[in-house]
């Protein structure tokens, strides 16, 4: 396969501009384990980036960065709360609780956004000795679904959180393309509305391999280097996944990424939505649709130009938009669409 | 940084070689998490190296490598024995305990090498149900101590370990070393000696990232790919790993890197070996040196041309040469050694 | 507290049969760890109670007995399937994630019963490398809620776990109330529909301290020991766990206990469910009632008489029957119950 | 079995007075969990016993006891330091492992005891994010040895702990032998030499089951009731483990229990040392000997009256004696000894 899908955007390569800076570092010794000047650089990036000091640490995939960044909140009899869309609660395997130890409670959502009311009534049971104690909130911002919570349902969230002594994690895989739908900074975004702790993708925003731990709080996570370690995360050759993230920071590469994953995703809607056999299943609020489709058109569509399955009992698939996805590949995969629309009608 | 040292291998870039391979498969969409052509193509190769069917799986790095390997062989009361020297032992945190569950018992050696008596002795104790019950025996090849165990040493371990229902892995960061050593060919050391599942080295053998996972025994770990995926190591665009392997693997790259680095090793210990104030401690048998050195010499010696402690204790000290490690840097470091011994005498 | 509640069967002491074997067995030396002569006699009677052989092994509370029986089907990327009101998954804190790794998939229910529809729908979803897989199904007979599955719905739940390959588990905490209100036998109900492992509760049923777990399945779990050691449920003077079982089963003295604390439930059914102001919310087929009050009224009778609140934001509380709960404590708790009703009005 | 034997201290019964206070509060209904009047009896006398306010959980076994106190100082990324025959490292499967995540550090000692300079060793090595960091010493009073350290060697020991960061647990799983042997009182002998958590034996002290976990240090475990939940620890039926120990704790009962212990060893000591085929590996300070024998004597020694091997390499047993073994048994024991001895020659 190489032609362009909206399959996912872990389809698509590495960006040109990211993929150069690896090519660039790759001469000479460098201290290994991030001791290196370019591991400095990149961190000094992310202090720029969110306007203050951070701490900034980078893991090798996204369930690491997860995981390794709820390790701050972490008792051995704590549960984490997260939406029942969460990708720590559905595509993490057992990730969670191996390395963890806790539980993770999932909370009823309608677009894959907690509501201030799940979160009050998830607070609101029996905490004493025999049951988990919730210890973290987890939110992913987009969503899995492709939604996005606006400044003030964030804050709304992390208060209540705050008010009941849990940390809050925000999963930003895609966070770029919520960054550019709300149209403000990521410090606006992320720092100001309360996040504790920030996964920031790497992977899916343009890279080869990599995701960062942003730490947002001052002195929460100190031990993080140790958690690194034991979790299996700790690259020798360190300077490879910072040359990376350096490129994708630079003139704000990875929001351009997004804004381009975006609008994909915006032309696709726009495409689609029109058609009676496509039902939009939720909100297109950044790179994603979810869409019910004809039961008998999915499979060949899928022959064609591969996507992902959601849930096919109700006939809803995903298609997702990538930073190299263009108007093309949009008008192709439509025409498509219609194509197979007509066949199998 | 960017002068070559004699600190470690994972000092070192990626092999020219291995960074086109990268930059070639940059392009396009691929099936992400190893759906994809060439990571078929790379398990492929590593079929063809061990002239039959072998069960191959990438990981990010060392650890990730040995521990995921182990789990083949885990049981929740288990115990896994190893060398005092050996890295799961000594350079991976707690992650044996806490992935595995399961304790590690290190056998005392002299120079890296378990011996039959020592393997014997560890198997001989009390193992009721108030005992960790041996599951596993682990060996690194090459040893961490620059030691290299022969055809017949292994056969007997791998024995006496099957013997005891224990199954056997080989920790292979290195592996290209001892092979080049040995005169073999990688299936002689590894298959045909009874090694039950491999840590195949990437990153020290002249990749930028990535491990593999080769499994000899067939049927022995069908369930490895979610093993790997609740041990955080699962990358989505895995294309990026293959092609390095593919690279490694083409042309016997990997063992090319290796004879270099042995070379190096080899003219480095050629040359302080006759100096009054080195003392080798180890048998040089690969790409590695363990010197004591007059304790005032240390510091100055690495704030010219790092390197790493190994027991100051004993004043001894780490050189590893690295496949990029040439007669020059041998030569300037020799120099550098001879003139700061002059200093500080 | 000394007088009888309805608190919980937790709150009752040893039945004194029970206790007389305790007294009994108090003298001279004996091996420790199991290795006696009553845990032998006592694994005898389990036999017989099952008309074959089992395995039978004593831990030490209920907890212990669920989690160590879900080891016969742990695999470190598995989940378990439950009712949404199980004690594992309610009353267990996080000891199911920490001791066996894997997570609890929780099903809702009406009244405690996972229906077959149920069950299939959670076994329907995608179990690739990125979901935990189900490996168990645990069902609690009677369950949490005082509802009990006739034989023919366990036969159909345990013959659909199998055929997906999942392993079945019996929470027996309340066993005989159970197979006293089914009129049939504990084989009928536990062997003949198929659980493979069960927890036969020893401590709700009338003893001191101490479960059992019962391996129905042959072959199923003969690394027990190993697991129960390494859990931290191996009692070193056993002979006392062995003996309370052994009078436990003598002439059914554990049936008659639950023929009790039924009956006192039935009792206190009767005189409640004509009250207007109390609403049964679950069927009482066991030994518990869950009844909602006017809020105001249950914070006066647990001050009188002591029970657990179930779900304040519906005005429920649990009245539970124990093994010595007779028609005096019903009669008297009814009046108090009247007495405060007229109070709050 | 049921001949008083010199095989351990669990082969004994409950001691009388502990079994009278089991049967006295069988009746009535009881706060479960702790929650019970003799429970807040129980933790009073422990902070009577220390003459201040202590912590104080009961739980149901010595590995638990153990592990649950070490909780006090977990770090996922550490160690625990012992002595190589402690019972953590020798006799508790793999539960440090599973239940803390944490590693075992084994100190090498002569005779169970831990030296300064092997603590100062152990503490000397690299601590860095590779390796396990050192975060608790553990100490057993009397060691499993049969040894006992003196007020000051504890005291040196806590504050070479202290100064490097570490916490103190002590195993007391027999600890009134060496209060006996010291002549001093639990607190000068625990509070006052720095211990900061406290296993206190029961089962082994002449209780039936359950052992206290008292913490010294203000502050220190306050989360203990969380940690014992989902450890499978907290019986619900708690009164009965409290009032063993209100009764083990009366009138020094586990003190005079274990002056018995003490004399009985000292007898056995001073009746085998003439014996030229007898020869004490370790100082006999408490109530344990190990003793070498002539190999073919062994077997037919324990067929008469069983005990433990230790180390059949050295023909090395253990002879242990509990709070019932009396003048008598040690006579008769020795008179075998003998008769045997003569017979094998």
């Amino acid at each position: 396969m190489s032609e362009r899908t909206f399959a996912s955007d872990n389809f698509a390569p590495a960006h040109p501009k990211v993929m150069e800076a690896i090519v660039a570092c790759n001469s000479g010794h460098a201290m290994a384990y991030g001791g290196d000047d370019l591991t400095k650089k990149a961190q000094q990036a992310f202090s720029k980036l969110f306007g203050r000091d951070v701490g900034c640490h980078f893991v090798f995939n996204g369930t690491a960065a997860n995981l390794t960044a709820l390790m701050a909140f972490q008792k051995s009899y704590g549960s984490v709360l997260c939406s029942d869309a969460a990708h720590i609660a559905n595509d993490e395997s057992t990730a969670p609780e191996r390395f963890l130890g806790m539980r993770l409670s999932p909370i009823a959502t309608e677009h894959g956004k907690i509501s201030p009311e799940g979160l009050r009534a998830a607070l609101g049971g029996a905490h004493g000795v025999h049951h988990p104690v919730p210890v973290a909130l987890s939110l992913t911002q987009p969503t899995e679904l492709g939604t996005v919570y606006t400044l003030d349902e964030l804050k709304t969230l992390t208060a209540i959180a705050h008010e009941h002594g849990l940390g809050v994690h925000m999963d930003g895989a895609r966070l770029g393309c919520a960054v550019a739908t709300l149209g403000c900074t990521v410090k606006e975004m992320v720092a100001d509305t309360g996040i504790d702790i920030l996964s920031f993708g790497g992977t899916k925003q343009g890279m080869m391999c990599g995701e960062a731990v942003i730490v947002l709080k001052p002195g929460l996570a100190e031990e993080f280097p140790y958690w690194q370690k034991h979790a299996m995360q700790l690259a020798s050759k360190m300077r490879f996944i910072a040359a990376q993230f350096i490129a994708l920071l630079e003139d704000d590469l990875w929001l351009d990424n997004a804004r381009r994953a975006n609008a994909a995703a915006a032309a696709l809607k726009k495409a689609v939505e029109p058609l009676p056999f496509v039902k939009i299943a939720h909100p297109v609020e950044a790179n994603a649709l979810f869409v019910s489709l004809p039961p008998a058109l999915i499979e060949p569509l899928q022959n064609e130009t591969f996507f992902w399955p959601w849930d096919l009992s109700k006939g809803m698939v995903r298609w997702m938009c990538a930073f190299d996805s263009d108007v093309e590949d949009v008008e192709r995969f439509v025409a498509t669409l219609k194509r197979l629309a007509e066949s199998v009608r």
